[in-house]
C-alpha cells in the first residue's frame, strides 16, 4: 500500500477519501484553494498544500500545481475524487509522467471513454445495446436532422465530451432541432473545448440504472450489483438506491454481466460505473462509463459491505482484486439522497451562504457524508452538494421510512440558505416512487404539481403540542 | 402496532427509541426533567411532558408522574430504555395496572430475574453453568467466609438486587472479607433498599461474553449471536464488539443456545441479554440476564441487520417473532466504544460541563448515537454517557482501524470537560486487545501503566505540518 496519497479534491469526497486512507494507514496530503483553508478535509489532513485562489481553474483544475504539491510532499499517488480532474485523461497522463500513480484507469482508457461517441462505438463492439441514434458524431445540422427523423422525436443532442449530466439538450420536434444543435455545440465548445455532438432517441419513460464494477490491473473484474438513479433534476441525481428496484432478476443479472463484460473489454481498471437507461419493456440501453468513484457509491457499499475507496486504493497499488464474484452478496436495500444547497422553487438555483445551524442525523443504519458544520460558509464557487444521507434496511419500504426519519431530524439553516431536503421528502412521499414505478420524469412531474415546497421545519421546533410544559 | 408510545428515559437512548418509533409510524411522547427541557429527544418528540425537577428520583424514577403523563397523552405503551425504571418490576406492574403496555418482559419475570440470587437458581435449574459460589444469599458474615473458603479467593460479594455493574466488591483474602461484606450490604441497602448479598469466585483472567436474545409472547425465541464486553472500568463497559472474538465456534454456539434455553425456560419476552464469564479454558459461567435493551445493542444490529428496538416494539404489540433462527446471519465485525464525559486520569470521575464544540464522526460503516450537540450542558445529575461510536467492517482488524479513524475525527470540547476518547484509543492500540487476547483485567493493566493519558488533540489542529500554507 502507498505511504502517502494526495487528495486532489474538496468537500465531502475529499473527506471520504481521507477517511479511507487513514483506515489503511496511509498518510494524506490535501490540496486546497484559498476558499477552503478552514474546511474539514483541510483540518483533518496530515499535510495540506494551498494550490491557488478560489476559482477552480486556478486551484482544483490546476494540474501543474497539484503535481508540484505531490512532488514537494513526497506523495506517491493522486486520488482525484469525482468532478474536477477525475475524468481528465491529460491530468492522469501528467501524473504518470511525473512518477505518480493516478487512482483510476490508464490514461488511454480514460481518453477513449471520455469521448462518449468513442465509448458508444467500443461498447457496441463489446455487445452492449445502445439507444437508437448515431454512433459517430454529426458535424452538420443536416446529418442531425436525418438521424433524428430516423429514430423519431423526442431526441437528445449530446456533446461527445460531455458527462455528469452536462452538455445535452432534449429536442421534441424537427423545427426545434437546428437551434438546439447549434446551442449544444456552442455550449460544448465553451465547457469542454470540443464541439462534437451526436443524436440519440430520448427515452422518456425510462429508469436510469447503473452497475458498479471493480477491475484490477491483472485482468480480473467483479460487479457489485445495480443502482437506480432515476430521480434526477436537470440530469443531476437527487435520490439513489441499491439494488435497482422493480426490475426482474433476469434483467438485473443481464445488466450486471453486460456491464462487467464491457468494462473488461476496454481494459478498464479501478472502480467504474456503467450507466444504462432501461425502458418500460426492460430493454437496456448503454449510456456511458464513468471512470471514477460516483457520488452515490455509499448505497453500493451499504448493500455489499465493501469499501469502494479502499478497493480503489488497493487496485491502484497493484494488489490483485480481493473479491471473487461469488463472494459478493447483496443484503437488503440502501437509499441515499443528496442534500444540496439549492432552492427547489427556483429551478434548483444554488443558495450559498453561511450555515448557522448544522446537525446531521444519526442512529441505526444511517450514514452521513458531509463536510458541513455549524459556521461553514457554502461557497458560490463550488458544487452545491453539502451532504449525502444514506440509510440501509432489510427491505425498501423500511429503508424509505428510515430515510424520511433521518431527514426529519436534519437541522441545517442559515440566512438565505435553502436545501433539497423538503423536495426529497416530497419524492419519498410520492405514491409512484413508493411503489418503485417512477421514471426519470418524476422530478418534472413533481415540479409541475405546483403545490409550493414548504421550507424544512426546524426540528428544534417541537412539531406536536406539549401537553404540560411547566418550565 | 401502537399509535403512540411514551419514552420514559433521556439522552441517547431516548433518541434511539424515538427514531425507531418514527420509522414505524408511531407517535412519541417524551417525558423529561427540568434539566432536559432543551435536550434533543425533547426537541424531536411529537409530544413532551415535563414530569419533575432534575434529580432522577423526582422525574425519571417517578413512576406515578410517568403513568399520569401516559394517561394525559393517550400513550398506549411505555418504553423504559435502559437504567432508571427499565428493570423495575414494580413500575412494569403499575403500567399494566393502568392499562399500559410495558415494553419488556412480564413483571413477574422481571421480578424473578432482578433478584440475582433467584436468577442464579432459575438458570442453574435450566442447565446453565454458574460460577463457583453460593446459590442462595448469605445473611451472616460467617456463612460468607465459609463459601469463600470453599471456592477460594479472590471472591466477589454481590448484592442480590444489584445490576449493571453496581453493588459488588472484590475481596482478595479472608481478612478483608468481613469489612467488604458489611460495606456491600450497607451500600446495597442504600442503593436498592435490599441488603441481601451472595458470594462467588472472582474469575480474574476471564472474558465478559453475552448473548442477545429476542423472545415473543407466543413461546418463540431466537438468539442474535454474542458480544464481548471485557473492556470494563469499575464493571462498566467501555468497548464492546460482536461477535465475541477468539472463542471457538463450538463455544460460541454453546453460549448462544444455552442463553436462549435459559431465557425461554423463565418465560422471558422482549429483547434480553444473557451474560457470562468465559475463562481461559473457555468454560462458561452464567452471570445474569438483563431484561432491557443494552447500551451496546448497536454492535449486534450492525452484524445482523436487525433493528432491536423495532423488534422490542413489535413483540410488545403482540406480533409473533418476525425471524426464524436460520434467517439470522452474522456478517463481519462491529465494535463500539462509549464516549463518556469522564476523566480517565481521576478514576473516571465525571467532568460535567458545557460543550463548546461537538462534531461527531461520520462516513462509511460508522454509526453515532448521541444526544450531544454544540452548546449542550452535560448535567452532573445523570450518567456520563455522551455518545456511542460503533463501526462495522468485514473483519476485526479493519473494524479497529475504522474505529480509530472515527475517534480521531471526533471533536468534542468544553471547559473542564474530558472524555474517554483518549483512553479508548489507548485500548485500541494495546497489543493484547489487537490480538483479542485481553480479559476483564485490561483496563486495570492500562491504568497501572502510568503513562499519562494525553488529552484528545483537537482534530481542528492539523496534526501534521503544512508544507506550504500561504494563507
Amino acid at each position: 500500500m502507498f505511504e502517502k496519497v494526495l487528495i486532489a479534491n474538496r468537500g465531502e469526497i475529499a473527506l471520504r477519501v481521507l477517511r479511507a486512507c487513514r483506515e489503511l494507514g496511509v498518510r494524506t496530503v490535501v490540496v486546497h484553494s484559498s476558499a477552503d483553508v478552514d474546511s474539514l478535509p483541510v483540518r483533518l489532513a496530515d499535510e495540506t498544500v494551498r494550490i491557488g485562489p478560489a476559482p477552480s481553474r486556478q486551484s482544483y483544475l490546476n494540474a501543474a500545481a497539484i503535481v508540484e504539491a505531490a512532488r514537494q510532499t513526497g506523495a506517491q499517488a493522486v486520488h482525484p475524487g469525482y468532478g474536477f480532474l477525475s475524468e481528465d485523461a491529460d491530468f492522469a497522463e501528467i501524473c504518470v509522467e511525473n512518477g505518480l500513480v493516478f487512482v483510476g484507469p490508464p490514461p488511454q482508457v480514460m481518453s477513449a471513454l471520455a469521448d462518449k461517441s468513442t465509448a458508444r462505438a467500443l461498447m457496441s463492439r463489446a455487445g452492449l445495446p445502445l439507444p437508437p441514434g448515431s454512433v459517430r458524431t454529426l458535424p452538420t445540422v443536416a446529418e442531425a436532422l436525418d438521424v433524428a427523423a430516423e429514430v423519431g422525436y423526442p431526441v437528445i443532442v449530446k456533446a461527445a465530451a460531455g458527462g455528469g449530466g452536462r452538455g445535452m439538450t432534449v429536442v421534441r420536434s424537427a423545427a426545434a432541432l437546428p437551434r438546439a444543435y447549434g446551442r449544444t455545440r456552442a455550449a460544448a465548445q465553451a465547457a469542454f473545448g470540443d464541439d462534437r455532438v451526436y443524436v440519440e432517441r430520448y427515452l422518456t419513460d425510462a429508469r436510469h440504472v447503473e452497475v458498479q464494477v471493480l477491475c484490477d490491473g491483472h485482468g480480473n473484474g467483479v460487479h457489485l450489483g445495480t443502482r437506480d438513479c432515476s430521480v434526477q433534476r436537470r440530469h443531476q441525481k437527487l435520490v439513489e438506491e441499491a439494488p435497482a428496484p422493480a426490475l426482474s432478476a433476469a434483467t438485473l443479472d443481464t445488466l450486471a454481466e453486460t456491464a462487467l463484460r464491457g468494462a473488461l473489454a476496454v481494459g478498464f481498471t479501478g472502480a467504474g460505473t456503467v450507466e444504462f437507461l432501461v425502458d418500460e419493456a426492460e430493454r437496456c440501453h448503454f449510456l456511458e462509463i464513468n471512470c471514477r468513484i460516483q457520488v452515490e457509491h455509499p448505497v453500493t457499499e451499504m448493500v455489499t459491505g465493501i469499501d469502494l475507496v479502499h478497493e480503489q486504493l488497493h487496485i491502484a497499488a497493484g494488489v490483485p482484486l480481493r473479491w471473487r464474484q461469488e463472494e459478493i452478496r447483496l443484503h437488503g436495500v440502501s437509499v441515499e439522497c443528496r442534500v444540496n444547497v439549492e432552492d427547489p422553487d427556483r429551478d434548483f438555483a444554488p443558495t450559498p451562504g453561511r450555515l448557522e445551524r448544522f446537525r446531521p442525523p444519526g442512529g441505526p443504519f444511517t450514514r452521513v457524508d458531509t463536510h458541513g458544520h455549524a459556521g461553514y460558509l457554502v461557497s458560490p464557487h463550488y458544487d452545491s452538494l453539502l451532504a449525502k444521507v444514506a440509510v440501509w434496511a432489510p427491505d425498501r419500504p423500511s429503508a424509505l421510512d428510515r430515510l424520511e426519519r433521518a431527514l426529519g431530524e436534519f437541522d441545517v439553516a442559515g440566512p438565505g440558505v435553502r436545501t433539497t431536503i423538503p423536495f426529497v421528502r416530497r419524492v419519498l412521499d410520492d405514491a409512484a416512487f413508493r411503489k418503485a414505478r417512477h421514471t426519470t420524469g418524476l422530478v418534472d412531474r413533481l415540479l409541475a404539481d405546483r403545490a409550493p415546497v414548504p421550507a424544512q421545519p426546524a426540528p428544534a421546533a417541537n412539531p406536536g403540542t406539549s401537553v404540560r410544559r411547566t418550565r
